[in-house]
């Protein structure tokens, strides 16, 4: 009954906070604040014998006092007192536990003996563990940020399980600042009781989850994971980052959760077999999820290159090469069509070099020349949200009047941010997915800012848009390949 | 006389901007204003036959009317009006000229022709050309910022080379918000006269460059550049992104900057040879320079990794392991020196890891102790500089106190601060390389700054900051190789 138990997870009604603290900067009183500062909606139990309540919320001294069946219990003690506490919890009833301490299976003998201790209390009482050595988790549909450090998250369709707590955070962090949301969160810490892929398994039916993200370790239930993918994935993407691949990598990952990593070869194998598409580096995992979770599937390996910058067009086409997708040449009749909006001396071919005419409008035509031609599967746009910076430097210089100001703006911004607008729409028009790199400080652009409220993450480089578009290709090749084997 | 004449090119006392306009937006515009808005302090004379001034300083019909021997000539015009106007140029005697219009030999046959006659012109005056098709240069010994794109540049000790533009200046946007410098900028074009390898040359006896950064597409003249290569890289490091490494990246250089791309395997063993490091990606370029103009260089492959995430210190141990680096465990000394103050369930062993504890002050110690030992080369730091955020999410929560805040920032963001300073004075005292990774959003991070103002570039990925410590390790084996072979 794992889904009846992470429906509870995801959705308590009741959390009780073992060791939430009015004192400064200790774990349980920034735990508390964030779940406060996060909206949650449901009763909050603070327990602390000390403590007559926590910021102005009544505190219990034990969990038996609270006198009702809670849904869930978040224990921020020592590991020491964990099996203890554990006990009184399964006693009260709780659902579900949290437990944040490290110091169990990762330290060795004696924290091994502790970890199986407080497993066979939860077995024994039916109730479920998250952790211990995890840093919290996160749902949306409860308004739950149970998370040590502060991140404003916000809803959306990406569910993210994490071996890593501080990988998990920083990730979302960088995910946010981007614009992405996210269904749940869990930082799973040493696995003791609940694993990767039961909570793989609950995302098939989640509704509010479209895409799943992993950074993994371990991934220690190699059967289990391999099975649960594969359905998993017939369904929603699933990006996962595995580390440990080398013998540095995997002492390290021993002594963090105590994972006992295999052959990195084997792993790979076992993605390929199921359809999960793996990052190679830990922002990638950000860029490959937000175009899995928004775009469509390209039919084909055919990608077309825009870019304003040459250089940037050789990089993608180096790294679109490298991932085995194609470039190919345009058709005579498109670059008859092309040439009749593009400056003398472009590129006549793909990539599309605009070679740097500043009447940026021509983006808008030439991208949807592109979509529109049965000759190219997907586009990768270098350039739109780049332009923007120049107003921020003319602003401070005196020698410009206001109207010339006003005059440029409206030439770089605001045509931009209508051909963000546009591409938004082309998207869905011609189902071909629009990778996009803005290739510039974007902190200010209103394209950017646009195409982000649109789920459209700006990429930071072509070699990662390659890498995002080429995800798109495999995952909408491995479902093809479902599909025929299905039909046979 | 190449020194001569790239003298002149990077500190000319008299500029004429043939094109140079009041109208918005033509780069004859953009370019004029950015001169000014960069400081230039010598001679500018704006040649345009329809303005009689141009932003308030006199322009000339031509070059001839100026009536003086000049040392450089921007030609903002389209490619057919080059020809004539170097002609003019040459006649009045102007020592270097920097064509900005594409269309030459990028484009085909006749784009050929045009770029030989004008090099001929050149030629037969002992005027030096940079370009055709650049978008212009930098030096910070003239405040001389001749770009096409507005670029708030600072000075530094990085000389950089590239065969684009757009990527060039991208770079340095890039850069600069890191808080790095630049000594010199060439976006050298089609390299019709002017070739890399001859700034590379002048470049050995430049004072104010320290390190040379080079992306390159074709890097045509493979001896000549493998000949000052080597005797570049026994006095400054040369970091080269090498473009053009698939088919579909050696189709897209050809019609950029019209480069015939060899063997991708032959520029690897040439880098190699000459003790070039080699970027694999756009970003990474930056971080490598970053710290090859301003860390020293370790005398091993031993790493130590700090992390206040275990997850971090993982992953990095698995490229120092991919990058053929050692992550060494702490001999029983050091772990029973750092069990004094580390909290009690620290990794005890190298990724050192800080298990999550609130007092970051252990940091500080925590670097002591591992530079002092004699048995690591180099740190990575993973995490200072990541707390700050912490205040920022927490001011806008009314339930804390201004009390309550100010102590919060005085743990995490003042520790961090002076955590920072104490880095920075490590480095020279152990005089041993400290790479930083803030893992966090850093962009109101005091100790970010701190290290920025110092030259310590916050390294956005514990993969990336794995191949610039790599990358330092590599450069100092080469250059030991190098003096042993001179001994024998």
């Amino acid at each position: 009954m794992v889904e009846n138990r992470l429906d509870v997870l995801f959705n308590p009604k009741s959390i009780a906070v073992i060791g939430a603290s009015n004192t400064l900067m200790k774990w349980g009183f920034l735990v508390f604040h964030n779940i406060i500062r996060g909206g949650y909606k449901g009763r909050l139990y603070p327990i602390n014998p000390k403590e007559k309540d926590v910021f102005g919320i009544k505190a219990y001294p034990d969990i038996k006092s609270v006198g009702k069946r809670l849904d869930m219990a978040v224990v921020i003690l020592p590991a020491p007192k964990v099996p203890q506490t554990l006990k009184e919890c399964a006693e009260a009833g709780v659902k579900t536990a949290i437990i944040i301490a490290g110091g169990f299976g990762e330290t060795g003998e004696e924290g091994k003996n502790l970890e199986g201790e407080m497993l066979q209390i939860a077995k024994n009482s039916g109730m479920r563990l998250v952790g211990p050595n995890t840093m919290g988790m996160y749902s949306s549909t409860a308004n739950l940020s149970l998370l040590m450090p502060p991140i404003p998250l916000r809803p959306g369709n990406i569910a993210f399980l994490s071996e890593s707590g501080n990988l998990g955070t920083t990730m979302m962090q960088s995910a946010i600042v981007n614009g992405l949301g996210f269904s749940r969160y869990v930082s799973v810490g040493n696995q003791a009781d609940l694993k990767i892929y039961e909570f793989m398994e609950y995302f098939i039916e989640d509704k509010t989850t479209d895409a799943v993200l992993i950074y993994g370790e371990g991934l220690e239930e190699g059967r289990e994971f391999l099975n649960i993918s594969k359905r998993l994935t017939q369904k929603k993407p699933v990006v996962v980052y595995k580390s440990g691949k080398t013998e540095a990598g995997k002492k390290a990952a021993a002594s963090h959760v105590g994972a006992m990593v295999g052959s990195d070869r084997l792993y790979d194998s076992a993605f390929r077999q199921s359809g999960v598409i793996r990052a190679d580096h830990s922002f990638e995992m950000v860029d490959i999820v937000s175009v899995l979770s928004r775009q469509p599937l390209p039919k084909g390996r055919r990608i077309g290159i825009l870019t304003y910058g040459g250089g940037w067009g050789v990089i993608a086409s180096d790294f679109c090469g490298m991932y085995n997708l194609r470039v190919p040449q345009l058709s005579d009749e498109i670059i008859r069509e092309m040439d009749k909006f593009m400056p003398p001396h472009w590129s006549k071919g793909n990539p599309v070099d605009t070679v740097g005419t500043l009447d940026i409008s021509i983006f808008r035509k030439a991208v949807e020349t592109i979509l529109e031609c049965d000759e190219i599967d997907g586009l990768l746009v270098l350039g739109i949200g780049g332009y923007s910076f120049f107003i921020h430097y003319y602003r401070s210089f005196s020698l410009l009047t206001n109207y010339q100001l006003s005059q440029m703006k409206n030439l770089l911004c605001d045509t931009e941010a209508q051909i963000a607008k546009d591409l938004i729409g082309f998207i869905d028009k011609y189902n071909k997915p629009i990778v996009v790199t803005s290739i510039a400080d974007v902190v200010m652009s209103e394209a950017a800012r646009i195409l982000e409220d649109n789920g459209i993450v700006n990429i930071p480089s072509p070699e990662r848009a390659a890498k995002a578009m080429a995800s798109l290709v495999y995952y909408g090749e491995y479902l093809r390949n479902v599909k025929r084997k299905k039909k046979k």
